[in-house]
Order: C-alpha cells, then structure tokens, then sequence
C-alpha cells in the first residue's frame, strides 16, 4: 500500500485561514504552557550540547543492607528453587529472548495471533515438566508433604513471572483438578488420576462456570442424571444458558473435564457435585456428544485456550462422580455424611481454595516486576530542573513521584510477608486453621489483585511512553492480571463473602456470650483502643500505634455494619437483601479486616528478625504501609476515627517516610531478587537498548 | 502437538494424601462458601430446568423521556453527520463485521500482527477519505468556519468509536500537523501544505517528544543550525538520546516530519522551533541521511506505527522553518516579534491544544459505548436472589452494582456538556477566550481521560468473564485508552500546569489589587459560601448548593495552595520546587477547579432547556453528578468542608439518587445514539450469540 494516497493541484481560499492565524497568533501569549522549570532557557549562547547518557542508579545510590538477606525473609521459602527455574528460563530459545542493550530479557511474544501463542505456551509447560518443573507433583511430593508444595507453590510465581499463562495453564490442571481428585476423590479415584494427572498422561479443565452463571454456582444448570439401569450418569447441558463457558484449557488441550452438575438421582435433586468426562479421545478428537468451541481471542492471557463445551447426554461410570462428600449407590440411593445440602454444597467447593492462595500470591510476586521496572527508570530518568541552572531532577527525587511509587512498594512488602503466611497455613492447614485459610484467601485474592493491577498501571503511567512499549512489558502485564480481578470469584462478590464471614462469627460469639478468637479478632473482646488526640511522629511509627489505628477502624466498621444490617432486617428485608443494602460498609470492613492482618502479620516478620539495617528498613517499610492505609482510606475521616487534625499528621508523615525510604529505593527492589532479564530494558540502560545500533540490526 | 505429553504406568504411595484427605474432608464445613442465596437450594424434588433466556431491557423497562431529544442535547452537533459516518463503517466489510446472535458488530480484529492491523487501518482511512471523511479539511471547510471545524471534531468522535487508531491516524495529520501550518505557518507555508495535507498528498507525523525528553520540551537535543552560505538548516540528532521516540506515523506512512528543534543561528541557540523535513521519497523509501525505526508492538494501539527517527545532518531551505513567531533571514540575523523566549517557546507549543481538545472530548464519547454495554448487560443478566425462591436478580437492581456503574454515566453526561462547551469555546476563540481553552484543555485532557480509563475499567469488570472477551469489547477498549493519560500531556503534569496557571491567575489578581475574572473563578471575589450545618435531601439536590460546595472547596484549596507554596518560597525554595512539595494540593486544587466547571457547564445545559421530562431526569443527572463529586473526595471531610453527619447524607443521597435513575438507565445509554453495531454481543441477546448455532460456523 502507498504510504499515501496521492491526489493532485493545490492552492485554495486560504485567506480567512490565514487572517485568523494572526489574529491568534499575536494572541498566544502561553505564559502558561511554559514547562516548570524556566530557568534552563533560553541558552543565548552556543553550548556544545551535552548528550544525556545512561548512568546505572547502582553508581550513585548506597545499598545500606544486604537485599540478598532481605529477599530471603521476603521469599520465605525456596529460593534456590526459585533461581533454578529462573535460570531454565533465561536466555532459552524457546522464551523468547530480546536483546536489547547489551542484555537478554525474557517474554513472551503478544504479537503473535492467539493460536500461536498457544502453542508456544504448551512448548513451553512440555519443556519446564521435562526438567523436572513440578515434578511428581502428588506421588514423589506426598512423601514430603508440606516441604514439596510449598516448593511448587515458589515455582508457581516464577513460572507467573515469566507469564502469567504459563503458570494458569498448570495451575488449573496440577493444582485445581489435582486438588479435587485428592480431597473430594476416594482412593480409587486417586489411585486412578493422580499419577495421571502429575504425569500430563491426562490434561483436565474445570467446567465449572456457564455461560448463566459464574458466580451464583447453586443455579447451574448442567445436569448429570443417575440411571440405575446401566449404573452411568447423563450428564446433559439442558438449554444454551448451561454451556460451560470460559473454561481455560477447553479449547484445545483438555482431555478430560471435571464437570460441576446437578445431580439428580431417584427423581430428587442433590445439588451440585464434580464429575469427571471424557471430553477428547487419544487423537485430541473430540468425544462422542460433546461439543467445543473457542471462545476466541481475550484482552489478556490469550495463550489461555478458554472455550465453551456442551454435552448431550454423555454417559459416564458411576465411580466418575467425585464421592468425597456424597456418593450414589448402584441402585440409585444418595448417601453422604453431611445432611445439611448448604454444607455439602460449601465441601463441594472447598477445593477452589488453592486457586485463591496461588493467584493472590503469585499477583504480589509478579507487582514486583513492575516496581523494580518502575523505580529503577526513575532512578536513571531524569525532567525538569528545579534550581536555576541546575541539572535535570531524577524523578524519583520528586516528591510526586516518590509518593506515586513508594507505597505502593511498601504495600507489596507487607503483602509478601502475609502471602507467605498464607501459603504455609493453607499447605500446614489443620482443622483448626482451615476457617481463617478460606476468609484469607478470599480476602487476599480481592486485596492483593486490586493492589496488583492499580501498581502495575500506575507503574505504567510512571514510565510515560516507555511503560506502553511491548518491550517493557508493564502495560501488557496490566492486561495481563486483568482476568485476575475476575476468575476464582469476582472481587467484589468475594469483599462481600468476607463480611458475611466476619458478621457470622461476630454475632455467633454475641449470642453464645464467648470471646471471639478467629481471624485475628481477639482485639474486639478487649476495650477500644485510644488513639491520642495529638499524634506525634514517634507515636506514628510505633507499631503498637499503628495495629490500635487499624483495629480500631476494623472494630468500629464491624458494629457498623451489624447495626446496619440489623435494621434492614427489622424493617422487613432478608439477611441477604440487608447486606446489600449495606454494601458499603462491608466493602469497607473487608478491606479494613484484610490490612489489619496484613499489617498484624507485616509486624510478626519484623519482629521475627534481629536489630540491623534490615529491622531498620522495615520498620520504615512497615510504618509507610500502616500510615498509608490510614491516609487513603476515608473510614477514617468519616467515621470520626481520627481528627482532621490528626490526618493531616498522619499525611505529613507519609511524605516523610517516603523520603526516608528514597535512598533505600535500588536496594528494596534489589531484594525481590527477579533477575534482569525478567525485568525491561527501560530498567536498566535505556539509552543503549534504544540506540541505532541496537534496534537497527545491522543494516 | 498433542494435546498431552504421554507417560506411562500407574499408582504410588497416595496412602498418606488420602489420609489427609479423609481427615480434610471431615474438617471442611464451610457454611462461609455457601454463596448469598441459601433459599434457592436445595431442590428436593426434581423439576424440570427452566432455561435461562435472553429478555431484552426494551421489554421491561420504561423510556419516560425521548433518547433522540436527549442525543441532540448531548451530542450537542452534527447528528446527522455523526449517523451518515456510522453507516458507512457499520456491515461494512472492510471494518471487520463479526456477526453474533443474529446482529452485526464492527471491530477492529487485535489478533493479528501489529502489522497486518497497520495495514487495515490505512485501507480504511483510504476508504473513508475517498467517501468524504475529512474532506476539505482546510480548503473547502475554511469557507464554513467553525461549523465545518465542529463537524470535523463530531467524525473524530465517531472514528474513534470504531477504533482509536482510526481518528488519532487522522488526527495527527490533518488536525496537528495541519494546525501548525495554519497558525504557525507564514501564508506561503498554507499554500504549499495544506492543500496536500487535506488530500493525502504527503502525510505528515508530529516529532517532538525524543528518548530523552517528553514532557520537558525545552530540553530537547535535537538541533536546527542555519547555514547562511546554502540557506539551509542543518538538522541533527547529536546523540541517541536526541532520537525522536515513539512518534506516530513515523515507521511506515509518514512522508514528512514536523521536526522540534533547538534553532541555532549565528552562533546562539534560539530556542524550540518547529521544521518541516521530508523523511520518506515518493516511493516510501526512506529519505537520505534520515534512519527510522520501528517502535515494535504496544499494549494497545497497535496499529498506530510508532517509529524512531534519526537526522544526520539533514539539509532543509530556510523556508521549511514555520515562522510564525520567529524567522531566520538570509544572513543568519534571527528575527521575531515576541521578545520574552518564555512566551515564544508557549507559542510553539500552543497548536497543540486541539489534540488535547480532541483527546478529551473523544475519550468521553468513546465512554459511552462501555456504559452502554455495561448497563445493558446489567438489565439482562441475573444473579442469585434475595428472597427466598425468589427469581434472581438483575444485577442493575442491586444497590452495590448502581453503585458502580451510575455516577459513571452522570459523569459522562456531564463531561458531554462541557466537552461541548469545550469544543465551541475553541472552535470559535476569540482572544478573550483563548487562555480559557487552554486551561480547559489541558484540565479536561487529564481529568476526562482518567474517567475514562477508570469506567472501562469498572465496566469490564462490571461484565465479568464476558468484558475480557475481545468480541465484547470492554477490556480491549481499556488498553486501547490507556496511552491517552500519557500522550497530548502526561496528566500528573497537567494536573500541576493547571494549578500553577491558577495560581499565577490568582496572585496576579491580589497584586494588582483586581477582582478574578477569568476561568468562572469570579465567585472568588465574593464572600465564602456557607454549607448549610444540616442537609436536607431537597438542599442537597439544588444547583445552588452543588455549586456553592464546589466552589468552596475550590477557594479554600487555592488559598491553602497559594499559602503552601508561599510558605516552601519564604524558606527558601524556589518556586518550581515549593510547587513540587505541595504535590497534594495541586493536585486537589486542579480537580476541584474542573470538576467545579463542569458541573457550571452542565447546569448551563440543564437551564437551556424547558420544563419536561427531559429536564427531570437531567436534575438527577447533575445532582449525582455533584454529589458523587462531593462523595468521592475526602478534601471535603479532610479540610472541614463537610461535617461528618453531612458527609454521611450526602452518601445516603447518592444512594437515593442512584435508584432513582435506575428505572432510567436504559433511555439515558439509549440516548448516547451509539448504533447496536458499535456496541457488543453481550449488550444484545447475549444466550443467542454464544449458542452453538451461533459459534459453531455449522460444523
């Protein structure tokens, strides 16, 4: 195509134009349009110019403490592990290398249609399993239990590191399905699928969400119907509203689907339970009354072969009903354990749990890419002069900017440290663990991918065009998390579940006159915490402070919220109909619930280590993120919890600490310990990545 | 590939994992999954499945006003030229018809390479030039005046509804570069460019930004030096970081550039100055001593070509110099009625303001299709229920999902109004208006870009799983967006340029001892309204006391801004860096000022027409418009604009006023006039487009 379209002759009554351009012209007087800094111009005489040149921000910033002693404690678990995979994934063929200024980085190409994209992805997961990624995922593992997952819960964040699809692709398999089979399978179906599964023998999607339902999963319509004659389940997609909808893996690599369905048996609906079917034969055909189709391209994560599958009236075994909570007899009798169906239906979900672990995690650990990307440009960026004469300000020395960026470091900080807790006690769980796992996850998931998605874009818009470029990847990881806000619940459907949770365990301890004791509510038994009328910087630092500020709020909301739903109910709604009603005290109370456990655990870490400059940091580190969660959140302000006098302290001091936090900035991303070829070129010399001889290839 | 790698062979040590299993299953009582609605489940006998179906909104609700009234009022222009612009793309096969559920969509297809979607763009703007897009630009339209230029500005807003490459390809050439030539060119320029500007004859890309400096243009290294022995300039790139970076048009179609330079001449450096230097030959070959290279692919925008651009001493005529603020005669002597470089450099700069005109205006049009999407999904889409077996709920009648999704669409109303405003104001600027664009155009640049941004965004996520579908739109339209916060002005620094012109306006205004009068900022001349100590509903939803909230906020910001910037100066700093530290007010202060006179301009609207329906609705609109900007921004409770008992009635209002547009949502994104075939499946029957019928192309 001509690069324009030529048309012929010229000149026209451009007289009126013209008139009006000097009318405008001697009329544009723009002092305003003036750039900040005035002084720099006008040069009035010929300098030579002086050519910016890349100067790395380990040159001129001091590193007080030592990161690899720091990413330790922010790792907490399997760093050698961690460094392995990196170091099977850098620099290799089949990730997509790019060499940009002297440097290699690693990611994968978006710039090829779905289909490819896909292909390469399952290269890739052919590639990792070859070396031994997540190898005897649930036979070799088991023997070493909690030590084997916490490993391959490390590797998932590498693998997310690199691309987010690639860990999906195995999480859904390896971790969801695995996790059904082993916790809602019997023996048998352990004996049968595990080996299988951690083996790729068999690859399995979880057909759980229709095109009618995602979130509301007691309404689904898919049904399996227990025929006693020929001791089979039917397992129907009644109408087009019961289609499997956005199932990853469906499209193209799924052998095998766990079905969620109504089953319905002796003429009675049990309610939903998992099944397995067959949905592609040996040849990757597909079966027999099952139908797919791609659900096609996405804003993100389009290796993610996501596809809708519809069944007619497949017939499976019996024994491929998931029996861990409930099973059907050959003549057609439903037994179970538990007799209340919201309990069983509760069990027949339980094992999704991972699924939040893993996502809200693996988010935090890939924000780390992004502020190590980001911060490391504005410590080699440099605009505007704020002295006569003086030289470009780098932009993290802007107080703007420090603000943009530093909390949101400290936030991700504060999040490691809970993450962490989170993965140990989901992967230790014991009975009396299991109730705090699932409100944190659920918690987490919403927290931690919201924080996600907000650092990632503001990590963009920090880096101006550069962030926009491919190359850089912090515009693409934005589409990239997108689907994170979404899949495994809705986040804000899951802020509600959490103060229905919390609400629960509130007036179930009123009612029985008992003490609170789950979910780090203890603090509710005791009386009000104070907080002074006039608050100094040392008292803004303390962490005795700092927990009081946020239990407070987190008290405060949760009477609130009881009082409010309360009424609604007095007043004729239904439990359901009040909480919505009340929706935005329990999205303030989840969110205050969650930081006050961040914060609560962000506490145990610091004070788990001994006095150093790494205690020091992190007490800095900690204290941005309890006095950022105050500063942000209105509660505060709108529920009279601190003075407007007392905000504007509370605001004071967050400027300060971000500055005191500005020089350990290099060392704190530093310690996330990504190596550079998963970061970008604009993290490290961007002049050289982007000169002639670098992108020009020659010619 | 195969769908799975084959291994063989079978069981292993699963006898600890099922022991744990058993004991987890035992432990999993999870009344907390158990989703809102207990009282659907269980069905304890078997009924038959009552298929979900497609009910369109049209059925159900009321349209109490007429949508077509409600368009002229919003579109405010060249409705039948906006629909005659439609209907060339809609079906049309070159814009990519995908059909779903028996309608047709148009959509740019983003799976392919960035390439091939750079070629599509390019046919399609060919198509649309040859059917009279644009047509005339500067010839034929300068007859007309403004009303040719507004109806141009009405077809940018329509291409960019398709897709934004689409409008920012022409935008850039005909409006930027075009506006250039017409206010910065001398009469012999005009007649030379923009005849073969308007017909395609060369086509034309804007190099300003470079590696190095983007927002800071003062500091550009690119260099202009005359050579009064040829009469020519000799551009340069003196070092790498002087390329011209991420410059649209410049790696495929450009064939000349508008080129920024530092202009020196006898031996002293002038300042930025804008050249005109051809980059590619008639055949699309690059021209000599000029190297372009390739941006690669982006987040979004993919099919504008983002290129780089090197100059090694090219030489131009004197003429290609735009001189209309300063020129250079034979001899070197350089000549210019402006004497102030800081008045000459913002005279430079000022053809800018249309992209940001353009920007603003476009991005709030472009809004309209994800509400329209969004909310039509919501008054089709049910989700669980809320009283015992009862039917689910459309997911527009919980308070929660109102909460969301209305005060975006009050605000894109109201942005409508004074993007309208806006459009007019610069269409027709006369030199008292002209400073009053710019800081328009700068503040609604940033804040309606950001609306924009965060409503996609909530839209999207407001859609679930279905907003990531590229067919779907939503999350496509949100990478899409996304450099708009960057581009025309990154717009963390347009919040600050808008404050300090405040700031400048206001103290020059005490220091001559004169009243305001510029930017609505008289009411500062009169004492400081008083918010009455207890807010009635009826207080709460007249103009008046909206008005009056906002501008007290404003004034109480400009003076703590003033007095804060003052305050670092008294101490020493300089003014740059006292602005720099009072980051947060700036950017309070230049949010209050917009948001102030867009409610100002949507009141105007609202009085501009007579009693009826219309006008009711329009009430609501502006007072949730209000009050959702009183709600949103903690400076009311932060600086003791607001009690804390008015702030909560405030709340309760915006909850009050959300359901009372409920019943109106469908005619107010009915009334946006965007035809069926610029929105989305899910926006229709969306069980129909997904059915297999639908997907399966009848294999």
């Amino acid at each position: 195509m001509a690069p324009q379209f030529r048309h012929h002759d010229s000149p026209a009554g451009a007289a009126a134009a013209a008139r009006r351009a000097q009318i405008l012209t001697s009329h544009l007087v723009l002092h305003n349009q003036a750039p900040p800094s005035s002084q720099q111009h006008p040069i009035t005489t010929l300098t030579s110019n002086v050519c910016l040149s890349y100067s790395p921000p380990e040159l001129s910033e001091t590193i007080s403490f030592d990161p690899k002693e720091m990413r330790r404690l922010l790792d907490g678990h399997h760093i050698a592990e961690r460094d392995w995979l990196f170091g099977l994934i850098e620099g290799n063929e089949l990730f997509n290398p790019v060499r940009k200024g002297g440097k290699v980085y690693v990611m994968p190409d978006v710039n090829q249609p779905f289909q490819q994209q896909r292909e390469m992805n399952m290269k890739r997961i052919k590639y990792l399993f070859d070396k031994g990624v997540h190898k005897g995922f649930y036979t070799e593992a088991a023997d070493s239990g909690a030590e084997a997952y916490m490993r391959n819960l490390a590797l998932q964040e590498v693998l997310r590191t690199y691309d987010l699809t690639l860990g999906i692709q195995m999480g859904l398999h390896l971790f969801l399905w695995g996790s059904y089979v082993k916790f809602l399978g019997s023996k048998h179906h352990q004996e049968k699928w595990l080996k299988a599964t951690e083996s790729y023998e068999i690859i399995v999607c979880i057909a759980m969400s229709e095109l009618g339902h995602g979130s509301n999963l007691q309404a689904i319509e898919t049904v399996a119907t227990y025929d006693s004659s020929t001791e089979e389940f039917v397992v129907n997609t009644p109408c087009e509203s019961a289609q499997k909808h956005m199932i990853g893996l469906a499209a193209n690599y799924a052998t095998h689907a766990l079905v969620f369905a109504q089953l319905h048996t002796n003429g009675r609906n049990q309610g939903l339970h998992a099944f397995v079917v067959q949905i592609r034969d040996a040849n990757g055909r597909t079966c027999p009354k099952v139908r797919i189709e791609d659900c096609g391209p996405k804003n993100g994560l389009n290796a993610i072969d996501n596809g809708q599958i519809w069944f007619d009236n497949v017939r499976i075994p019996r024994e491929n009903l998931l029996n861990g909570v409930a099973d059907v007899l050959p003549d057609g009798q439903y037994v179970t354990k538990i007799k209340d169906p919201r309990e069983r239906h509760g069990q027949q979900l339980a094992p999704l749990t991972i699924g939040r672990v893993i996502v809200s995690t693996s988010s935090i650990y890939k924000t780390k890419v992004s502020l190590a990307i980001a911060i490391r440009y504005a410590l080699s960026r440099r605009a505007f002069s704020v002295t006569p004469n003086g030289p470009e300000v780098l932009l993290l020395d802007y107080p703007s900017h420090q603000r943009r960026l530093l909390p949101l470091l400290a936030k991700t900080y504060a999040m490691s440290f809970a993450g962490n807790w989170l993965k140990l006690t989901f992967t230790k769980r014991e009975p009396q663990s299991y109730k705090a796992v699932v409100v944190f996850s659920v918690a987490f998931k919403a927290i931690f991918t919201w924080h996600s998605m907000r650092t990632l874009q503001e990590c963009r818009e920090a880096c101006g065009a550069q962030g926009m470029k491919a190359v850089n990847r912090l515009g693409l990881m934005v589409a990239e998390s997108d689907a994170q806000l979404t899949y495994e619940g809705d986040n804000n459907l899951l802020l509600q579940q959490v103060s229905r949770i919390v609400l629960t365990e509130f007036l179930a301890a009123k009612k029985h006159k008992r003490p609170l004791k789950e979910f780090g509510l203890e603090h509710m038994n005791e009386p009000s915490p104070v907080i002074p009328s006039q608050l100094s910087s040392s008292i803004l630092r303390s962490s005795q402070f700092q927990i009081a500020a946020l239990r407070l709020r987190e008290r405060d909301l949760l009477h609130r919220f009881s009082s409010e739903v309360s009424k609604h109910q007095f007043w004729g709604e239904t439990k359901d109909q009040a909480i919505n009603l009340a929706y935005h005290l329990y999205k303030e109370l989840s969110k205050a619930f969650t930081e006050r456990m961040i914060l609560q655990l962000t506490i145990e870490a610091e004070e788990s280590i001994s006095a150093g400059p790494i205690k020091d940091v992190l007490a800095l580190v900690r204290s941005l993120y309890a006095l950022i969660c105050i500063e942000e959140d209105d509660t505060f302000l709108r529920y009279g919890h601190l003075s407007a006098e007392n905000a504007a302290t509370v605001r004071e001091e967050v400027t300060k600490l971000c500055s005191e936090l500005r020089p350990h900035a290099l060392a704190l991303v530093s310690s996330f310990g990504i190596p550079d070829s998963f970061l970008a070129p604009i993290a490290f010399d961007w002049v050289e990545a982007n000169s002639w001889s670098s992108v020009s290839g020659g010619h």
